[in-house]
């Protein structure tokens, strides 16, 4: 590499977008590279001139081991989306002229569907401005709704978080054998596509029983049929524990969370999900008199690094370090795909694609890994996500709780 | 100890529950009982002669390791009250035939205020009708409410979840750098006493700024000073996390989360309480503008036994021993305690206690350890909760998640 190397985190953070950025570091920092800058808050705050030096914090590798096992961005994130190149190039250039001022050359970011908008509008004005900059995105999201790639980086954590909390609280329903059971509805996050929420389907094993049914935004959520089950499962069982996306919807197009009340919109147009369990458990509630209970596993679902994924956390790291060899070859205007190469035993290895074919498009969950009456997931889904939750980095515990690395 | 024993679990589960029936358990059969065995859902099973034998599960000491590992109550519990003794004396004629027909002459009850009542009025009745039976009460609830006691098994693991917890959110909370911060609410068990949520203290190190306010319901709860707090905070910080407890209440004695609806009454005649974060989330998003998080731990903070504290196993289990030691030395109407000798280096030690002088008191927080303005917690409560959540016992992870032990 020639000259200095800059990365970015974007968007709602995971557990391992901090594994990606070290890898970035590593490898940029193996194959020669001068400085290897860190972006404070994404392409917002590095508009500002707002960088930091990597080697302050990540020079000893004692440094590097506990930047893995901290939680959110450590470069602080941003939701900032580049506006449309015409009308707006002072925007452009502006970005351009800090990489310039500091000798930057290769530009990392990590993000999903719409950070990977700002590395492809980024390399397409370099490709019409003849700029020598490279630009490669590295894929991260907890939603696992980028396409080309097999997963993303962060998924598995999340999942992991799911599968093992949802044991937990099966386990907590199960414990009052009561003539009735408690309701329990948990919702996991997903807007339009239910990964994370198909991820319920890993508590259950040889010792859990697992959740009773699922419900993903894949597919339309009918209220009568769910109150069907939800009673028919009363019946039978001592315990009934459901998950549901955040983002399941009526037929009619409104979200679940929306019924009987109004939500916010964020900055990029996506309405602020919350609410679906409390709805749905105070529905249950008022028409069978069972005891319900809703819980929301909320931001806890993509920050719980102290319980990350090994496997994801070694992805993470190789899809930075990915990036940077893809840079260091002169590619520009990509992404770092994770490509399968087995199930069993799992492989898994690196690839890069075309950002073209992947900014802002959305992959769902296949609708034939749903079963028939969509409340439940079938085991090609259990296959395919079995092997990205395995595995655990032990935490730096200090006084009780996990040691994370800090911005000075 | 002469003839056998049994051992059983109620009220809500705690991280290590499991642990103290593991500590009865090892105990029992060191001092020479012959059959341990375990209630099915407490008393409420046991009047039904639903009981199991511990052998076939914990008399290899891998299935004792997987014991202490397991969340929830192993064996099942009950929210069930024992009447009063005048007029229902078949209700206690029942337990007591059920315990002659199984030669058991001791009897272990690990639970919290209300079922510490149930071990008081079980010997109170042996007592007085010269009955040979003993009963020993073992410590356990995450609230931390009960009096004598230094600090209550279960307490700590639950700490331990929320100060980890609370960290990894705070982060999250921190990534984004917006000119305008998102104010996050966490709300934390705790109906009466603040315990919970007082830990919400520990999140703050050197690597974390910490929460930054906390409200008890030790004290009234003032909307306007919060709104106040609140707007204040806004101006300062660019992140924003509250812990309150879901049990803060106003002047008029209304519970925060009952503000403008009905809340359901349990068994005991206890409100369930949830909602006091989504309602303060809501007000503060409709008076500021702000954008807001609401998140509530649940049932994850008594559950999540994979992050529980070394320090509440071991202590779980030695007053699990304890209890039966006691039994073994012909005590009964008694509980176990937790007496701490040492703050620094930490020393604590079992002792025993009158269960009457226990059984319905609840301690809260001293008031000397919250700030005068009912915003914040002393170092006292530092210096006394610390030394509870340190130290970890690694989860048995099979394929992904923590293995626990099935009750067959």
């Amino acid at each position: 590499m020639k000259g200095n190397a800059i990365v970015g985190q974007s968007g709602g953070p995971t557990a391992v977008i901090n594994s990606s950025i070290g890898g970035v570091y590593a490898e940029a920092k193996k194959l020669g590279a001068g400085k290897v800058y860190g972006m404070i808050h994404g392409i917002e705050g590095f508009m500002d001139d707002k960088i930091l030096d990597l080697d302050d914090y990540l020079a000893d590798e004692m440094g590097l081991e506990l930047l893995k096992r901290t939680p959110s961005a450590f470069l602080g994130s941003c939701r900032y989306k580049l506006p449309a190149l015409e009308g707006n190039e002072d925007v452009y250039e502006k970005i351009f002229a800090v990489m310039e001022k500091h000798d930057i050359n290769y530009f990392f970011y990590a993000g999903g569907n719409d950070s990977m908008d700002t590395v492809k509008q980024l390399s397409d004005y370099a490709a019409a401005h003849n700029k020598k900059q490279l630009f490669i995105g590295v894929p991260k999201t907890i939603d696992n709704d980028l396409p080309i790639t097999d997963h993303c980086p962060g998924y598995g954590s999340a999942a992991k978080y799911i599968a093992t909390s949802l044991k937990e609280i099966i386990r907590d329903n199960e414990s009052f054998g009561a003539k009735k059971p408690t309701i329990c509805i948990v919702e996991i996050m997903g807007r339009n596509a239910g990964w994370l929420t198909a991820a319920a389907a890993l508590a259950k094993g040889d010792d859990c029983t697992g959740v009773n049914a699922i419900y993903l935004p894949e597919r339309v959520f009918d209220m009568d049929a769910f109150m069907e089950k939800v009673k028919t499962l009363a019946k039978e069982k001592s315990s009934v524990v459901i998950a549901v996306s955040e983002g399941i919807h009526v037929a009619d197009g409104r979200y679940v969370c929306e019924i009987g009340r109004e939500v916010a919109v964020d900055v990029f147009g996506h309405k602020q999900m919350s609410g679906t369990a409390v709805m749905l458990a105070e529905k249950i509630a008022a028409e069978t008199g069972l005891k319900t209970r809703a819980i929301e596993f909320s931001t806890l679902q993509r920050a719980a690094t102290h319980i990350a994924s090994l496997t994801d956390i070694n992805e993470a790291f190789a899809s930075g370090a990915a990036a940077a060899k893809a840079a260091d070859d002169g590619k520009t205007g990509m992404m770092v795909t994770l490509d399968r190469t087995s199930d069993s035993p799992y492989q898994c290895t690196t690839g890069i694609y075309d950002i073209h074919q992947i900014a802002n498009v959305e992959r769902k969950v296949p609708d034939e890994w749903i079963t028939e009456d969509g409340t439940d997931i079938k085991d090609e889904y259990i296959r395919y996500a079995s092997p990205l939750i395995q595995g655990e980095l032990t935490p730096f515990w200090v006084n009780g709780t996990p040691r994370h690395l800090v911005r000075k």
